[in-house]
């Protein structure tokens, strides 16, 4: 065990974790015994100039000293480091970690003095649903096939790639999914995604032909507001999707700018005016994009009394909060940059318009720049965890082909590697963006993570990540099931209700007591995040907060058993492995077996 | 020798050094023979999506294999890096190096469609003056001396800290910078910066009294232009300082603006109405901050036709361009954060004033987040080669106390370390940044580079990086002849020009040969930069450019005789070392003596 000088954003370190401009907080380091660590100065850059302020020693726990240092708050992003200087020699000790020669600043932990995320998002467990593959009601069967798409049976192969994908018609719809909720419930999650309802040309409907309704062949508006009161009424939260960089082709909007020059909507896309052509996404016609220049574009999608974006969030749908499709792209074409401006004016109606609404962003790449800037409480962090789990975790030497673009897929890497990868990402943010994004292992833009990782085994170890790291988990409909799929099309299976014997009773049973597993232990859902231990197989960290803490053991493979010095006795709660109970010379040993997922509590 | 895959943005790898928005342009990888590469990609990110395309040979040179890809210039900045695959897997290489596991964007190569800094600006070596301390015309003799000064001998010793620091008064004036420019030339500069010639109540006169006149101590406006009128005759290059974050609270903004809270200037500061007390530079109470939400500011400071901005680069001064005092704090304060939109606007109106004018921010710490958006061209590069360059050649074990503020002071670090610093803020900023950025090795705000190496043999090691390395190298006058400081205020030492008794040749003949160096090798100011060889005591590295290359081993110790294979011969340049000449088996075989600075060319 190599435990060593930590500090993060949660609150065990830095117990105001809502400050305030102008503020002054105290911000705690944690240095264990034997450490060559004598003084430690806190470095702030507020207004762009760096000052050091001395840290004392706030209290020894047993064998650690915790110094406590003052940070003000001078701007709405306010980064701090520590400088640590022992016998030795002095080191940084940065959110990228502890490091010996000087660094820039953008690995510094950062303190945020923006509104917070909405408090329930803190305790989200989310499950994604794609509405036409999840179920079908009863009334779904006596709705017209519409003109664009193909009829498919319940059982009709998913077609990953191919002419016929976007257009397969399953016919799941909205009251389908109120049917189902007591599998949720079941299954443990709190927080329902659906991914979008609006009335559009495909099965995915991200090319919205429509933001005033909610398509009929869902069920329409009813159907919406029935699902929002059942999932209101188990005291859960409601998820929409919304595509702010584009429509499709068959909206209102871009039919009439389309048709007429002079029309008011022209402004809101790119035309051409020479050629007639426009601007769309990625090249794909039916996706014209969205010019954010454009202020009547505010005006419809945002700041409008009655805007598309408010709208929904009233009742009786009352949404929660929206997903933001392409919010990389948002915004961004050739010399304009409004990126930054659209997240902040998207959260400030959202603000207005309920005060615990969520707005998350999807981010496909980088996402760090697009964080901490008063816009996006959060992203989909495939960057920082969904590729490295599924680097770790992936079986066999091929890579897997395709992830989100990569022409060389994903290609198994160890631990270390992988650890890396995280804690790049993850300290270009600030703690509250990151454990606000979302950690998923899968979604219906990628392939499944069973297909990924190959076995029940290892998908375990990769739902135990899922439900013991610091972001918000969310569940891809059918991963509990061990569903598979290559690619994000063909991800998109029907949920077997109907074949039970489909269905992977023993992951659904992983799933279940891990997501449970989190919503009992505050440290899952609150505490800091120290590792403790790492080979090309194995990964051994804390969650840790005022209300206790968890060790937990992360396996891909079978391997020699790891010996841990001072640590207290501990039990466990999650994988069957014994206790552990510190020997004479004060180590615990971990197992050896693998793969294996275990979660001990002190 | 250890080579590996390399671009970098120098001309040889990027052959269109000034690509304008909406261009495809190539870039160039090469990968020297036995690199595990079959395959190259280049990814890009425009418009905020990741997209991938594959690279062709492009020529086999030696045992060298160049691959050529395509780069859309599709936004202001646009990041690319390449994806290498080989039979082990992939790899990255980004402006970071090359990794193996999955990275952040921000070490992206950068191409930048943003107007360039002036031609000139590339081959510039500048000479920084601070007036008062550099030598005395005769009529200094008859000038009164203001009542804030206390009045010094040519020899009276510089007071490093204390009461007296800002008032000691040398007397220096811009005649005596006119009568000396032989000495310039004899050292090979081409480019004079003076830093503020404002009036002023202190020696280094930064607390500007005013911006409309040349302090009468230094001669008034006609020895300003006398000044530029000589070094602009020997088709130099001069540039001034302005101060954009603070005046003097002598300057009559701001006397007008304390005295009356309805004067058209009380928006040029930050008063706090209920008290009357004002925001101040670190809380120095004669240099009260400028504030650059004020529209009155923008006129007086920048558009206005005749603002102090534009004034000065006209005849008959015609300053080449502004270094901008301490631009890291410009437009910041609290919740405003207008740094980016001044840095816009002052080059827009330098640019209006005169097409090839040069816009220098200092900044002394992380600079990287303020380059690239169409503001300064480049930056004092204190963190990125001054405090990197101070760690490897510091002597003894004994930190130097107090650089730029940190309170441990800079302490002797290896190679290694030394140049992941170097690296890490290279690697945030394009090529063109990095190299029009201000490489020095001390300034009127440091300790003088010998009093940090402690001796001529280290000092001409540091010397040697200077001239060699990709950024603009800057002399602070009286470096060149081994002159001592421990910190800043005792580095504005008056030039010794009547004690040649206090000159050190050696150190003198070593710039000179040093700096012509520079100028007659086109791969030391326009090549690409590789890494050879790096161990504690010893860096070696190449720079190429069409027009050749040159070796450079830098060695702060006597070691082991470094050996490098794959070397074509090289005269020896700088040094005095035996030509390289491969032995037998191809290698070539670098002195170990130390300290030591040699250079060859191919």
């Amino acid at each position: 065990m190599s435990l060593t000088p930590h500090h993060d954003g949660s609150a065990l370190y830095v117990p105001e974790q809502e400050p305030a401009l102008g503020d002054t907080v105290d911000v705690f380091v944690r240095v264990p015994a034997g450490t060559d660590v004598r003084q430690v100065h806190v470095r702030t850059t507020g207004d762009g100039e760096p000052r050091f302020a001395e840290a004392v020693v706030d209290r020894r726990d047993g064998d650690e000293v915790w110094w406590r240092a003052p940070v003000e708050v001078r701007n709405p992003v306010s980064n701090y480091r520590f400088l640590l200087t022992g016998a030795r020699g002095t080191r940084w000790l940065t959110a990228a970690g502890t490091v010996d020669h000087d660094v820039p600043d953008n690995g510094d932990f950062k303190l945020v003095s923006y509104a917070p995320p909405p408090a329930w998002a803190r305790d989200a467990v989310i499950y994604q649903i794609f509405p036409d593959r999840f179920a079908r009601s009863a009334a779904a069967d006596a709705r017209a096939v519409p003109d664009w798409a193909v009829p498919c049976d319940w059982d009709t192969p998913v077609v990953g790639r191919g002419p016929q994908t976007p257009y397969q018609f399953y016919g799941g719809d909205l009251d389908g999914i109120t049917e189902r909720l007591d599998h949720l419930d079941r299954l443990g999650v709190n927080t329902v995604y659906l991914t979008p309802f609006f009335p559009a040309r495909s099965n995915h409907r991200y090319d919205a032909a429509s933001f005033d309704a909610v398509d009929p062949l869902l069920g329409g508006d009813a159907a919406l507001a029935r699902l929002a009161e059942a999932v209101h009424a188990r005291g859960w939260r409601l998820l929409g999707d919304i595509t702010s960089n584009h429509t499709g082709d068959a909206h209102r909007w871009f039919t009439a700018a389309a048709s007429d020059g002079s029309a008011p909507e022209r402004e809101l896309y790119y035309f051409d005016e020479a050629t007639g052509d426009y601007e769309s996404w990625n090249g794909v016609r039916s996706l014209p994009k969205l010019n954010w220049g454009s202020a009547e574009l505010r005006r419809r999608f945002a700041t409008d009394p009655d805007s598309l974006l408010r709208r929904w969030l009233r009742p009786p749908y009352a949404l929660d909060g929206w997903r933001v499709d392409v919010a990389n792209m948002t915004g961004r074409r050739g010399a304009d940059a409004h990126t930054h401006e659209v997240a902040r004016l998207l959260r400030s109606v959202v603000a207005q318009t309920r005060a615990d609404g969520l707005l998350l962003a999807e981010h496909g790449h980088d996402h760090t720049g697009d964080l901490d800037r008063d816009g996006w409480h959060g992203t989909m962090n495939y960057v920082g965890f969904t590729d490295p789990v599924w680097s770790w975790l992936r079986h066999g030497d091929e890579p897997l082909p395709h992830f989100l673009g990569t022409p060389t897929g994903v290609r198994r890497r160890d631990a270390p590697a992988v650890l890396a990868t995280m804690d790049a990402y993850r300290s270009l943010v600030s703690w509250r963006s990151y454990t606000h994004s979302w950690q998923l292992l899968g979604s219906h833009d990628s392939a499944r993570i069973r297909t990924v990782v190959g076995d029940a085994a290892r998908q375990e170890v990769a739902a135990g990540l899922l439900a013991t790291m610091p972001g918000t988990p969310v569940v891809f409909a059918g991963d509990e099931l061990g569903l598979t799929g290559a690619n994000g099309e063909s991800s998109r299976t029907p949920m077997p209700w109907h074949r039970p014997e489909r269905w992977d009773a023993s992951t659904f049973a992983a799933y279940r007591a891990l997501l449970a597993l989190r919503r009992g232990e505050p440290a899952l859902r609150h505490g800091g995040l120290r590792r403790v231990y790492a080979d090309a197989d194995t990964l051994v960290f804390l969650r840790e907060s005022t209300a206790g803490g968890v060790l937990v053991l992360a396996r891909r493979a079978a391997g020699a058993p790891v010996r841990l010095p001072g640590l207290p006795p501990a039990e466990n709660l999650y994988g069957g492995a014994p206790a552990l109970r510190p020997d004479p010379t004060g180590a615990v040993t971990l197992p050896a077996d693998g793969p294996t997922f275990q979660v001990w509590r002190f």
